[in-house]
């Protein structure tokens, strides 16, 4: 018999909101569609969280990191050039905004997706004028074996005297044709 | 506490090699890379295959259908004009192709890898050529919580005449620019 030994995927981060975590949760608000429960605290990090039972846990989700999706070679230069990483000792705030996008987005090409994306809704350029200050790792969740509440879970940090500019960010992207395809959003602050 | 109640991705399909299946395994072989273990027989099915567990299995490899990543709006068009679903009852033959592509291809922006796969591997373009006679389903792995060794597995099913011609759509893709990229291909036969 072949035991069926599963090792994480080394991409797979998990988020899970009960009483512990590094992360407390200020606020939790449904932009569009269902809320989610809130609770104390945030615990954010690699492998499927299974290494840290939380007993009073409300949810987990979970994601991998993965290739480039829409960026072209140049934008992705331009990224890397002035993106910052997570950890930032400064960096003592943090947002985690779960989306699902609508059937009609996952039906349009590649082609019909970066129109959108890109052309109309200038979502890298976009994302770019808050470089470093918002630092941002995105992880798919659509793709996994298991059915996900969300496609997508984008974790970003800063320091408090940036708040004021990511929200400018989350209200320039919500503004967008992009966003016509979101159909549910939920918005997470937290602090460390 | 939350029980995590894990229901299966609705695009989730398993492929099991061991005692028990529709599948009679013809011939495995390693096109590039390490082999994999065979079996007498190959089960295929929606889900993760636990419903149907085989204790003679010797291994299972899992992927989900997901969107389109490379083709244009047009190519789309063209093959979904003329191509067949599965399970045609005269298609007695098919064949898992499980692939790896190399850490360089996934380093790629997205319009790099498209200019890769059509531009100058023409991949649709080859593929359409055998169309309806070769029916086909892309299930991705890459992107699963758990690490696989593969990162596509690729299903084909043909009439028994149609060999010849399955034969000749593999030797085109794998003299690609693109195969360059793939550092891991097991060419595995079945008949029902």
């Amino acid at each position: 018999m072949h035991s069926e030994i599963h090792v994480n995927n080394p991409r797979l981060y998990s988020f899970r909101a009960g009483s512990t975590g590094l992360w407390r949760i200020r606020s939790l608000a449904a932009v569009r569609g269902e809320p989610l429960p809130t609770a104390p605290r945030l615990d954010h990090r690699e492998g499927d969280g299974s290494e840290a039972p939380d007993a009073t846990a409300v949810w987990t989700l979970r994601g991998v990191t993965s290739n480039e999706r829409y960026v072209t070679n140049e934008e992705k230069g331009n990224l890397v050039a002035v993106q910052e990483g997570l950890g930032r000792p400064a960096a003592l705030c943090a947002a985690l905004i779960p989306i699902r996008k609508s059937a009609a987005w996952w039906t349009l090409t590649q082609e019909q997706r970066r129109e959108i994306f890109e052309t109309q809704s200038h979502h890298t350029h976009i994302g770019l004028k808050y470089l470093p200050a918002i630092a941002r790792r995105l992880h798919h969740c659509r793709d996994l074996a298991t059915a996900e509440p969300f496609d997508f879970l984008t974790w970003f940090e800063y320091r408090p005297d940036d708040e004021p500019a990511f929200d400018d960010l989350l209200a320039a992207l919500r503004a967008t044709p992009e966003w016509t395809y979101v159909e549910r959003e939920v918005d997470i602050r937290l602090e460390r």
